[in-house]
């Protein structure tokens, strides 16, 4: 499929939580959660997420023509009804576009890059703004002190558009679902299984949980497959890859694509420790802090992957 | 686009809510709920949405391959995080089968069926699982008598293919989203804006909230135009249609598609009286019941058409 990358945004919410902040909330030292985490700062947002992932949006659209879809893939929404797409597209005043949510958690952006290729592809909409905006700070249990360390707030943006050269730029899709892991990351409550006026349902139920060491010792095996599958699959090698925009599940998680993915240090966009785990924002965050860094230029081979509760995986090759 | 849906679901719960019996929940008579919404009855379900989902799932799935895709396309999850896709895949025992949700409320199902199209046509997946699953009764606010009056529990399901016929099957789609109605139909909590942990939410805030009059009286005339429109661009007539399948949102939004919209009103599939408005099940539930009883066959002409908290529109002219 042939997609371009032609507009990106990004917002940070000004407050910085420190990981010194952090400790007293979870009663643990800095020194503990920056070695259980590898975050040491996170941001924390004033504002709700709908007018965050807006500000990323309109920064995406800057000097573009306005998108004839928005995709909200954010990992946990406004309110239940109506979806998050609704008030980016209020927030943007872009009333009469039609807006929708795609939701796979931490995974929902490479989920929502894949199918706006697709809707893409088949002549259906012509430039798609996908916007994913997460508050984790909000979810945040202070007895789980690992899992609330990760958390942090941000927003990030991206304009889809077809590309018009012949040459092939989204190279490689593939995603996973293992739903014996469907209770290693939740949030019980927000539904119909918990709802917050069923009397079972608990103060807990409505905050993350996570079995970080659980899900890592899964993930580990499972993104090493992708990864030999991804250049057993495709014509490309591993060297050929400019950078590999991960999800910011840890610094664990992200070092894993080096230590054990085996690709260079380097090469692996890695901003977990200055704005934690933004659930489904963290993959648009990284890879958008690393166009305006300008460490990512066109013509760059871009290695999306990620997991998300579920537990999922998904990577896609894309040519920026 | 070229697909065929090769199988169909429905699962409606065994326990029958008569509007006598919801007249004493809304402190309403029963003549009073069937003039104002036109429902006579609705399910009500002990099983939970996910449970709800895979029976319907499971009977699209008979005697055909398993699917390479499940997209849940509900109007309200089971729980926030995981997607309620991961639970339905558990449900069916299709581990390692991708899946995610699309959320666009009532419309879920139309868009999740033209999204499957064109991640058909792009060859990313062979045979796609989609479920809608909805349980309107659990979040009912007994304070607003005509809205609880309307809602119901059910789930359908389709399994979408590639057509192996050079003809093309799914000829018009179109959507669009007015956030000036975004406050019009709302569930408020369940997400960042007013968290369950939030002392500002209020107990009515996790229960749905509609402003019916108000919304039939801007979707009428959107629903002209659209309709209007579809056979302007397409080389469709509104007598070509066989069968239009709206969604089940009252007795009187139903009938304006034959009032207004001018389709023969035993062409407009109608199982409001006896289901309620099951939100995004709405849809396919209304569909699966026609092709089931027998009126809907192959190679009719179906056009869906509906509207979704946003307020959002859809239709897509497809043939079965």
């Amino acid at each position: 499929m042939n997609i371009k990358i032609t507009g990106t945004g990004l917002y940070l919410p000004p407050y910085i939580e420190s990981s010194k902040e952090t400790g007293k909330l979870v009663n643990r030292s800095e020194e503990w959660i920056i070695a259980k985490t590898g975050v040491k700062e996170r941001r924390k947002s004033d504002i709700d997420v709908d007018k965050m992932g807006a500000i990323a949006g309109k920064q995406a659209l800057e000097n573009n023509q306005k998108p004839d879809l928005i995709i909200n893939a954010s990992g946990v929404p406004k309110q239940t009804i109506p979806d998050t797409s609704v008030f980016f597209q209020k927030e943007l005043g872009l009333n009469d576009i039609p807006c929708f949510s795609i939701h796979g958690t931490c995974l929902s952006f490479i989920i929502a890059l894949n199918t706006s290729a697709s809707l893409i592809q088949s002549n259906t909409y012509k430039r798609i703004l996908i916007i994913s905006s997460d508050r984790g700070t909000i979810g945040r249990n202070f007895n789980e002190p690992e899992s609330s360390s990760l958390l942090g707030d941000g927003a990030a943006a991206v304009l889809i558009e077809k590309n018009n050269s012949s040459t092939k730029t989204l190279h490689y899709w593939k995603m996973n679902t293992w739903s014996q892991g469907a209770n290693l990351t939740e949030v019980r409550g927000g539904g119909t299984h918990l709802h917050p006026q069923n009397p079972n349902t608990k103060l807990k139920d409505n905050l993350f949980s996570m079995d970080g060491p659980s899900i890592y010792k899964i993930a580990r095996k499972k993104a090493y497959k992708m990864v030999i599958n991804t250049f057993k699959e495709t014509s490309f090698n591993r060297e050929d890859v400019s950078w590999v925009v991960p999800h910011q599940a840890s610094l664990k998680a992200i070092d894993a694509y080096h230590e054990y993915g085996r690709f260079d240090k380097e090469k692996v966009i890695n901003i977990v420790e200055n704005t934690g785990n933004c659930v489904a924002a963290s993959v648009p965050m990284a890879f958008v802090t690393a166009v305006k860094d300008g460490r990512i230029n066109r013509g760059d081979l871009i290695y999306f992957i990620g997991t998300g509760a579920g537990l999922s995986m998904a990577c896609a090759l894309i040519t920026y």
